[in-house]
């Protein structure tokens, strides 16, 4: 089986330095939205302030239980997979998986996208990204193993995170 | 060559209406840095009005010569590849490449991702997305090949543009 987790701490600014990133509507949609289309069991969105996951569940609640889900159910049902936690470790005491991390900047030991493949096809695998400007490179260590970057034509590697998900989960869960 | 182009009109509304889409901050901004991470010469941002294309120039104009280009000149780089043109007639007179459509529903006749990639290293194309819920059929006909849907696991065909374009630019451009 297959997750997705969206983190917003630990994770960097444009200029290096480590933030907590704010929670962006338009991501709960469009992640979900292709995790639906690609069968993720769970979109978990991470984030360590309460008052963040509050807005989050705020925005769940008008698409799972207010007007959104009636003016649009197939949003409703992209939204039904999403889940609020603080830290991956909660992801992991809930799924068991193997947590995989992203990066846009290659580093030592990364694994190819054929290898990712194939590992999510054989164990339980959480495919984690962060927002700003990624994860902060400190808690790759946390991870079972982190994916080289999506390569381009240039050097140009700044996808915005949702293309990158929805880049990686069709890599890693597409036909 | 490959270029990109995002339909605003005619595409459909959620009950099968045709409309023109407004244009969208957020699509400006993710679809310039895939087009630029994947060597696309062009991004094309395609609407009949005028008033829509002002409001897009605007929203350039700030990443291109106002502060945004300060703040972030890698913004301003994705930016830089952005045109607006009223049609795909204005395209092809630019372009004179293939027009080659994507669609969220399996149409008669359209050509595997396999085929549109070969199709795209052999022949100058333009790929073109709608926004809304998609490009309206009666435009396949001006096209010279339209894609099978991206398929997932299951039922659920609504990713965002922003996904749509993102993976499948990866597909025909990627390595």
């Amino acid at each position: 089986m297959l997750w997705v987790g969206l983190l917003h701490w630990p994770c960097l600014d444009k200029n290096g330095n480590e933030i907590a990133a704010a929670i962006t509507n338009l991501d709960l949609h469009d992640l979900s939205r292709v995790c639906l289309t690609y069968g993720i069991v769970t979109l978990y969105i991470v984030h360590p302030s309460q008052s963040q996951l509050d807005f989050a569940q705020r925005i769940m609640d008008h698409w799972l239980k207010g007007y959104g889900g009636q003016y649009n159910p197939l949003r409703k049902r992209a939204f039904e997979l999403i889940e609020l936690v603080n830290d991956i470790d909660e992801i992991k005491r809930r799924t068991g998986a193997l947590m995989v991390g992203t990066t846009a900047t290659r580093i030592k030991g990364c694994i190819s996208w054929d290898d990712a493949r194939t590992l999510a096809h054989a164990r339980d695998v959480c495919l984690l990204f962060g927002t700003g400007w990624g994860i902060s490179p400190r808690l790759f260590t946390a991870f079972d193993a982190v994916i080289e970057p999506i390569a381009g034509k240039g050097d140009f590697n700044h996808l915005s995170v949702r293309s990158a998900v929805s880049i990686a989960v069709d890599r890693i869960a597409g036909r």
